[in-house]
């Protein structure tokens, strides 16, 4: 298994596109200077942009490669998902140690490959550096949507019922348990929280299915807790957030974790965790069909608050909770 | 002057978004999810991406944050220049140290949007991280070219000239001198070298200018030294190159740095070196019309080169160089 340092940059680049699944679209692959690409007819195209940095985002006794290029390629097809945005087009850039496994490396990058191909996106560029430090996997993420369609943060009004997506706080609950017990929260009692926190989901297929319903007007995603995101919504939105507590989901992992972590179970709900769920806002009367769109395609959507007239998010049933600020956490 | 760690990534980021220029064909700005935008009908999109790693592609009392900013963005410019592409929308990744001064950060980033905003393009999306190592800052460019019209690496054939712009070397001697003499290399003597290095220029008016003449069939833009860019597009080509090294623009400065050096001027001519020239495959006959034209937008180009059945490149008149790889060198 050879290292970077020995079989070099460029061979490395060519080992890294050989590798990749082609991509629709693509006039211009990797190869040349830049990525030529033809979006769709009557199409706004969607980026984003996110980072996976070692020891910061990831432990890597804790994520092996193929799982880090997934959370890579969810953390920004998030994202996308949040925008009703189709995927298609992505350019992966890797700071590396020299001493990186050209194999770990065809690893990492499946990761992301098999996490997009299945949604209709491709790696179609990319770069190769040489780091000393920390390890930093960056990928800037490219969609399409039918011109005007695209949802934002800010479309909420008063009177929209807001729904999320799965269980939030599982993600967070996973990091600390893996923080707190070390190896002990490999125990299979763990496994469905720590998996929700090593491997979340891009509701990509969500907003596949609730884009032509036409009845969401607002998303976000869930990337650093429901309190921390529900309080951008409404600010994006100008409106108030009233949160009925007692309306989210009941979840006995949760709960359990909760106990052993000698914290209150709101902490983990309300709290720092980057689930990738959904947030939306949902035209009044439009929230069962929205929700049995969304079973159809196996996921679980819950009304959890209503937006009203006013500001902030107005908790009911229970305390707040604070979001995740990376530099000053 | 706040820290990172005294303001915290939320409120950078905001600080951030509000200094920056508007961008045109944004649809969705900063601030949501990902950025939403409306290409022109019947282009393509180009897309590339590149990184500026502290200690690795630049030496920090050497290059000022504007500078670096600058430079980030003539890296990725430099690509679009080679396909022809019109630049357009960017997102910028940083991997910044908590200790980050935040008014070096608004100073990074005005030199990205100085260098795009002239050009037509504009960031609309970015993302802030905390690492403990070197620092990054990581851009992803988006451009667009009309349908077919983008130049490639391979489309050199067996008769055409290879032109190059500007006078390959310059940047390298630049960084040799500095490595060499410390602060002796801000002697005056030394400082267009010197800036050669520092404050590249991508050659985007040169292949605006260029693309509409229809003459220019291959492009690539010289970021790791005329010797292996020149074999990149004959491999791309699959066609040989034949250097007339007596055929490359004269230099006095590259000269007087090989004294000073005490090596071969041929060297600083062909090896590594980031100039962010293109070499350009022109069709027969083409080069003079081809060579007015970038004279009216103030390059100098020079055929060094023609094409020819057979494969890799042929030096006439000198020793070959090799190129510079990041992990092997």
């Amino acid at each position: 298994m050879p290292k970077l340092r020995e079989v070099g940059e460029f061979e490395a680049l060519r080992r890294l596109i050989d590798a990749r699944r082609p991509g629709s679209g693509v006039v211009i692959g990797p190869g040349d200077d830049a990525a030529v690409l033809a979006p769709g007819s009557g199409r706004e195209i969607v980026v984003t942009t996110d980072a996976l940095v070692e020891g910061r985002h990831f432990l890597p006794e804790w994520l092996e490669p193929p799982a880090r290029g997934a959370r890579l390629a969810t953390m920004n097809l998030s994202d996308l998902a949040a925008m009703a945005a189709e995927p298609r087009w992505a350019t992966l850039s890797l700071g590396l140690r020299q001493d990186h496994d050209l194999d770990a490396l065809l690893e990492l990058q499946r990761g992301v490959d098999e996490t997009l191909a299945p949604l209709g996106a491709a790696i179609v560029g990319g770069n190769l550096t040489a780091v000393e430090g920390s390890e930093w996997y960056d990928l800037a993420l490219i969609g399409e949507v039918a011109a005007g369609a695209a949802w934002k943060r800010s479309g909420a009004r008063a009177g929209d019922f807001i729904m999320v997506s799965g269980s939030p706080g599982r993600a967070g609950a996973g990091l600390r348990l893996a923080r707190r017990l070390g190896e002990g929260a490999r125990d299979p009692r763990w496994r469905s929280l720590i998996d929700a926190w090593r491997m979340p989901v891009a509701r990509i297929a969500l907003s596949r299915a609730l884009l032509p319903t036409g009845a969401v007007r607002a998303a976000i995603d869930l990337s650093d807790g429901l309190a921390a995101d529900l309080e951008r919504m409404a600010r994006a939105s100008a409106v108030a957030v009233e949160v009925d507590l007692g309306a989210l989901p009941v979840d006995p992992d949760l709960e359990n974790a909760a106990t052993e972590l000698g914290i209150e179970a709101a902490a983990l709900r309300l709290g720092a965790s980057d689930d990738y769920e959904l947030i939306l806002a949902v035209a009044p009367g439009r929230d069962e069909s929205i929700a049995r769109a969304a079973s159809e395609v196996g996921v679980s959507l819950h009304v959890i608050a209503r937006a009203a007239k006013g500001s902030g998010v107005v908790w009911r049933g229970g305390p707040a909770a604070a979001g995740y600020d990376h530099f000053s956490s």
